[in-house]
C-alpha cells in the first residue's frame, strides 16, 4: 500500500538539499565558540544560515536568534518582553486562538496577578482591529497574535493590528510558525517587533527555530549560560539543525510562488471533490485570507480521531487540528472561538498538501474519504439504534 | 596539513553509526504526537532513544526528557525544582564552580532575593562534604554540584554529598554533562534528584540533551505548550537528534571502559611529555578523581589565547577551559576558585583526547606546544625589553 500524507501542517519531510547539506556537515565539527579553526568553521557555517533565514523574513542577520523549537521562540518572546518591560505595565493581549504556546503563558502571568486579554474572533478566525484598539491601554506591554492559525489556515491582519498595538505604545510579537515559508512573511512591512519561525514547517528539521527580535528591542533571556547567540539564548547550538533551516529557508523563499500555487491547486481540488462526493461537510477559516496548503473541515456525524484512524488504516496520513492537540481528544479552543459547538466541532479534520503531493494522492484521498466517513457514520447509525 | 584535534571537551564528532542512524531517519519523519502511522514511528523512534538514554545513566526511560542542550537542563532544574518547592524555603546551594548556566541563575535567584550559598572548593577543585553540611539548612531547597567540571576534569563526590542534602530535606541536582559517557553516571548509587547530560559531549549531535527526573520529583516545565514529554518539556521534538543521542548513547555505554582507557593512555602519554620538555608547567584539577580524557595546564609567561591561536596556526585545535568561556579573554571563575592568581591562571590551556585521537597525533603535539610556548615566551621578553 502507498502511503499518502497529508498532514504536512504537523511535519514536513526534510528536503532532499537540507538532508545533503546536514550530512555534508556531520563529516565537520567544532564548536561555534572555540577559537580555533574548527570553530571558526562551525561559526561561519551558523553566520550563513542565521543570513539565509534573515532573507526569509526581511530581516538582518543580528535580528535572527535561533532556538530549538517554536514553543521556545513563543514562551521566550512573551517572557522576555514581559519581563523587560515591567516598568511600563501589566496588560498582555493575546488572541484567543494562539498556539498553546502563547495560550498557557498567558494563563499563567494571569495566575501570577497580570492582566490579560484575550481577543475574540469572527467565525471565520480574523481578529478584529477594532476589538484590539478597545483592548489597548496605557498599560499594554505586549500584543501577541498569530500571523496564521495552523489549524483553520487563517491569515490574520498582522500589518494593521501591529500599527495599532505600536500606536498605543506596546509591543507587537507575531507566531508566524504556520505561515513563515509558505506565504511572505515581511518584518518591515507588517510592522512587528518580534516574530517567532520554526525549521520543520517549512521542509527543514524539527527542533531548530528562531524568534526575530527587532533591532533595539529587548527581550530579557529565556536561557541562561555560556552567552550563545551574543548573550540572548545560551546553550551550545544545534549547529546541523542551524545548518539545515537555513538551506531550507532558502529554499523556501526562492520556491515560495511555485510551491504555494501547486498547494492551492491541490488543495483546492481536494476541498471541491469533498464537498460533491459527502454530505455534511463544513469548510472553516477564511477563504479570502488563508494559507494555500490547508484545508479544514468539520464532517457531520463521526468523529475526528475515528476519521484519522479509518484513513490511516487506509494508509491516508491527516491531521485533526494542532498536532500538540491531536492525542488530545477534546474540542479544539480554535474551533470553539470561532462559535463552533462541541457537537459541530467533533468532526474535525485538518487536511495539508505539501512539495511532493501529486494529483493522484489527491483523487486517491477523494476516493477513500467518504468512503471511510460513509462507513463510520452507518457504524454510528447502528451503534444508536441499538 | 593535517588537523590535529584535542578539544573534544568543546566539542565531539557525530560517530559513523551515529551518524547513519539520522541519515537513515531523514528519510522518514512525522511528529510523534499524530495519531497517523508516521506519527507513531516517530514516537517510537522517540522512545527507543529515550530507553538508550536511561540505560546510560541506570535510569528507568520515564525519568528522561529530552531538552535542547545542557544548559536548558540545567535551567529547567535549577528554575523548575525551586519553583515546584517554594513551599520548603528559599535556601539554594551550589559550587562555586559550576557552568554559567548554573551560576548566572544562581546570581539572578539571589537578585531576586533568595539566600544562595556559593561552595568553595579545594585547590583540586574538589568540594567538601564538610563545607556542605555547614551550608545546609532547613530552608535549603536545592542543592546542585557538577558531577565532573569539564575544564579542571575534576569529578566530586557526588554520592557523599547527595546522601547529606537528602539527610536535609533538600533535593541534589548535578550536571553531568562534562561526565555521562565517559565514565560511569549511575543515578541510583549516586541518589541524585536530578541529572543532566548532553549528547555532543559523547559523540551525538548538538542540539540535543536531556533532564533526568527521579520518579515522583516534580519540577515546573520551563517550556509550556503542546504538552509533550508528558507535559514537561512542551516543543516538537528534535526527533532526528534524539535519535542520534540514543545511539550515541548505548555506543558510550558499551565502549565506556575502552574508550576511557585509551582516553587516560594518550592523557598521560601527553602529560608526561610536556612536563618533560617543557618548563614552567602547572598541572590543574585532582589526580585521582579525574574525567580520563582531560589534561588541564597552566603555562608560565604566555596566555591562553596565544597559546590556541599558535597552535591552531600549527594545525592543532586545543582549547581554554569551558568552550562557552573561550572567547571570553577573562580568567577562568573556575581556576580562581581554586585559589590560582589572575597571573598564574593566564596561560590556562586545555588539552582533551578522544576516540580518534592517535600516539602520533599527541606526540606530534608534543612536539609543536613547546616549540609554540617558547616563541611565545620570546615574544613577551622582548615586548617587556622595548
Amino acid at each position: 500500500m502507498n502511503r499518502i500524507y497529508l498532514d504536512y501542517a504537523s511535519a514536513t519531510p526534510v528536503m532532499p538539499e537540507v538532508r545533503q547539506a546536514m550530512a555534508g556537515a556531520m563529516e565537520a565539527f567544532g564548536n561555534p565558540s572555540s577559537l580555533h579553526a574548527a570553530g571558526r568553521e562551525a561559526g561561519q557555517a551558523l553566520e550563513r544560515a542565521r543570513g539565509q533565514v534573515a532573507a526569509l523574513i526581511g530581516a538582518k542577520s543580528e535580528e535572527i536568534y535561533f532556538t530549538s523549537c517554536g514553543t521556545e521562540s513563543n514562551n521566550w518572546a512573551i517572557r522576555g518582553l514581559l519581563a523587560a518591560n515591567k516598568r511600563k505595565g501589566n496588560h498582555l493581549i493575546v488572541s484567543s486562538i494562539e498556539h498553546p504556546s502563547i495560550l498557557l503563558l498567558a494563563k499563567r502571568f494571569e495566575r501570577e496577578g497580570a492582566d490579560v486579554t484575550y481577543l475574540p474572533v469572527t467565525s471565520e478566525g480574523l481578529v478584529e482591529p477594532q476589538a484590539l484598539k478597545e483592548a489597548l491601554t496605557p498599560a499594554t506591554v505586549l500584543v501577541s497574535i498569530m500571523h496564521a492559525n495552523g489549524e483553520i489556515g487563517t491569515i490574520e491582519p498582522i500589518a494593521e493590528l501591529a500599527t495599532m498595538a505600536k500606536g498605543a505604545g506596546a509591543f507587537f510579537h507575531t507566531d508566524a510558525v504556520a505561515s513563515a515559508g509558505h506565504v511572505p512573511v515581511d518584518v518591515k512591512p507588517l510592522g512587528v517587533d518580534a516574530l517567532s519561525i520554526a525549521a520543520n514547517q517549512f521542509y527543514g528539521p524539527s527542533g531548530v527555530a528562531a524568534l526575530y527580535l527587532r533591532e533595539g528591542v529587548r527581550a530579557l533571556p529565556l536561557l541562561e549560560g555560556g552567552g550563545q547567540e551574543t548573550g540572548a539564548r545560551s546553550g551550545t547550538e544545534n549547529v546541523l539543525g542551524i545548518i539545515g533551516m537555513g538551506v531550507a529557508a532558502e529554499l523556501a523563499r526562492t520556491q515560495m510562488t511555485s510551491r504555494a500555487a501547486h498547494a492551492s491547486r491541490l488543495r483546492d481540488r481536494l476541498k471541491e471533490g469533498l464537498l460533491q462526493r459527502l454530505e455534511g461537510v463544513r469548510l472553516n477559516g477564511s477563504w479570502s485570507a488563508r494559507l494555500p496548503h490547508n484545508l479544514h473541515l468539520c464532517i457531520e456525524g463521526v468523529s475526528s480521531e475515528s476519521l484519522v484512524l479509518g484513513l490511516d488504516a487506509q494508509g491516508i496520513a491527516v491531521g485533526i487540528g494542532s498536532a500538540c492537540n491531536s492525542k488530545a481528544m477534546r474540542p479544539s479552543h480554535v474551533l470553539k472561538a470561532m462559535g463552533l459547538s462541541d457537537d459541530e466541532a467533533k468532526g474535525a479534520l485538518l487536511l495539508t498538501v505539501g512539495v511532493p503531493t501529486s494529483e493522484q494522492e489527491i483523487d486517491r484521498c477523494l476516493e477513500v474519504l467518504p468512503k471511510v466517513a460513509s462507513q463510520l457514520r452507518n457504524v454510528t447509525a447502528m451503534t444508536l439504534a441499538k
